[in-house]
């Protein structure tokens, strides 16, 4: 039901589906015709497949996508300020939701003959589209920055991609990459095909909470590929009949690079590129994003803002989503949580709303600085029934964990 | 409809849910009454929950697990000999199949008042069970070697447990936790709780093939719970009338440490423990598996067999899942593959069986030595268009991959 690609903005409609950018400079993204669209009655296990009759292809490749949990985090709601849900994306197969966009990409590639695939990135994307090419048989080169650490290499190189470290500007490559004209299919973070896998995660919240809907959708931006993919999704999903009203789109971003938060909070219509800090959340840490006007107009168009946490926040969040739900995610994925604390100070969230929060990552996949030493103790096992004597005395009357206070 | 424990060797039954073991010596495992039972209609984005009736606790606790892809890959049926599906257990919440144990233990303890719980293991199940009693809001005591490293202690710490490097012989220390009189719930590996929740796993993969029954299912086999698990779902879904024959149940082991696969080789009735030697598969070297024997009993009531792989075998099968499949896993994980393709050598798997082989957990968690330098150029921006050139010309007529060789 794809009628090729569109701008949001100016409205150009192109039936190549090979291009990216609209004349007007804007990104592109399919055109859907959702009017007859219904929830889909196969099973749950087929993922993201399900939504097959809104996606620009028709069959799946590789290990399934999607069809992740939603889990009501009601332990955080107080820390979160409002009743809090968290989509957990890190249940994809490479532990990340670029898996949606891949696996469109890559299928695309595989329909149109080609043999190649490729695309800019120095984490998830990276090892997701690797991850896919490989599934299709198809040959993958991945660029990524010159500086970028052997440790991340290892993983994306496990799945036989060929990977290029690229002296020069990296914001650059990525739009040298979608001008080429080689017969290579790149699926960087904001193109039509990708956004089209992505928008799937938005359809699956709004169905595993169906009939309700959702009040507010909060998630970390960096260029602005997934926040326009759930703006599209939301759009069709209304279209369909399926919500009533949009949920308010909220995007965070890392107080250090945050050009999309800047320009919200400035009144600006278009993001400009911002001369960026060092921050732990380094997967969204993206200066000038090229989807970033289309994310901006995605929070104002559904009544929502664009805001930015300090990396102290985002660690406090991290640690909350481990210690209070047991899920691990990566910093670009708890800065969603910080921001959900800080929208609810801020009186953007109410603490009755029905807020999702999308984790885009596992945290599983790095290691962190985190406290080994004052939760680990040497014993004999000798000492074992002692030892366990100890604990559990020394616990009483304040043996429940701390979980909600703010 | 769990009718309490039972031995599945001398008869034994007990309605003490706190009992791990028989009085013969053997594990005890959850009785269920599955007359009554038919394929759930719920959604499968409850997991594993959807099987609640079979469990012996009702209520979800945590981030669902279960609801894993069932994958055919059939691009890896030439390598393996048959036709092969994948059930990739790693995207459970925390990277592995033991959160469905975890996840019962944990729900368990809560139902009856407990406000600790408790394992023995130094990998995926310190992790899963850590990362639940979070969840629940339970305290957690684990209970690792004094030697774990600790960059794999970081990964546990994220949920707040009590970490206890134990300094004496491991293998007692397991035992010796289940006979303690503490008020602490120990889920360790072959415990009735965690088999009954590991069970599910088999229940998904006949629900999802059904009504075709595979013709074999090849696991990995450490302290025999998960062979446990398996074997009970199968037994229970032949009462239920799902199911009209058993799949052969295989069991692999490494090479440097198969007590299982020895016994069976040699044609014991029981399992002994052996003298290990270093493996690369460090989740399964369990030298004195508790469940060794049932899981011997297991391979042998359904026409199976334990086996065991060589280190290489297993790198090999590692990589062929990476680049053919696109799915990274844990050395653990791929001796099941590397089986297979052994069992099919030995022509105990045919051509035309329809063989599932459970992943037990990713690969994303841990570093390897995956050769990184050869995949890898280092190129400027510049001279991006004429590189891909390159690259592309130079792999005419050589473009596919060659994952069909064997």
């Amino acid at each position: 039901m794809t009628r090729g690609l569109e701008c949001y903005d100016c409205g150009y409609t192109s039936d190549d589906q090979t291009e990216s950018r609209c004349r007007c400079g804007e990104s592109l993204w399919f055109s859907t015709d959702t009017n007859e669209f219904a929830w889909p009655t196969e099973a749950w296990t087929n993922g993201m497949w399900r939504y097959a009759d809104v996606l620009p292809v028709s069959k799946p490749v590789g290990v399934t996508p999607g069809g992740t949990p939603l889990v009501r985090a009601d332990r955080l709601d107080e820390y979160a300020g409002c009743r809090l849900s968290l989509k957990v994306e890190a249940q994809n197969p490479t532990g990340s939701f670029k898996d949606r966009g891949s696996a469109v990409g890559v299928r695309h590639a595989t329909e149109i003959g080609r043999d190649w695939v490729g695309t800019v990135s120095h984490g998830n994307m990276a090892l997701s589209t690797s991850a896919y090419a490989a599934a299709a048989g198809l040959e993958c080169a991945v660029f990524v920055p010159a500086e970028t650490p052997e440790q991340r290499l290892e993983l994306i190189a496990r799945h036989d991609p060929h990977i290029f470290r690229v002296e020069g500007d990296y914001g650059r490559l990525y739009e040298q990459t979608l001008a080429l004209e080689a017969p290579i299919t790149f699926v960087n973070s904001d193109t039509p095909l990708r956004v089209a896998g992505q928008k799937t995660v938005a359809y699956e919240i709004c169905e595993q909470l169906a009939p309700s809907v959702p009040d507010a959708i909060v998630l970390p931006i960096s260029s602005g590929g997934q926040a326009s993919g759930v703006w599209t999704a939301l759009r069709e999903l209304e279209a369909a009949g399926l919500i009533d009203d949009l949920p308010r789109l909220y995007g965070v971003q890392a107080a250090a690079c945050d050009p999309i938060a800047t320009a919200y909070r400035e009144g600006r219509e278009s993001v400009t590129a911002v001369d960026a800090a060092e921050t732990i959340a380094v997967s969204i840490a993206n200066s000038d994003p090229p989807s970033g006007t289309r994310a901006l107009a995605a929070a104002r168009a559904t009544d929502g803002a664009v805001v930015s946490v300090s990396d102290d926040a985002t660690r406090k969040a991290m640690d909350r989503l481990a210690t209070a739900v047991g899920l691990s995610v990566e910093p670009s994925s708890a800065v969603a949580l910080a921001g959900v604390r800080k929208l609810s100070d801020a009186g953007e969230l109410a603490a009755d709303d029905e807020v999702v929060t999308i984790l885009t990552g596992s945290g599983y996949k790095e290691r962190y600085e985190t406290d080994v030493e004052s939760r680990t103790k040497t014993i004999d096992l000798e000492a074992l029934e002692a030892e366990l004597e100890g604990i559990l005395e020394g616990s009483e009357g304040d043996v429940s964990r701390q979980t909600n206070d703010r």
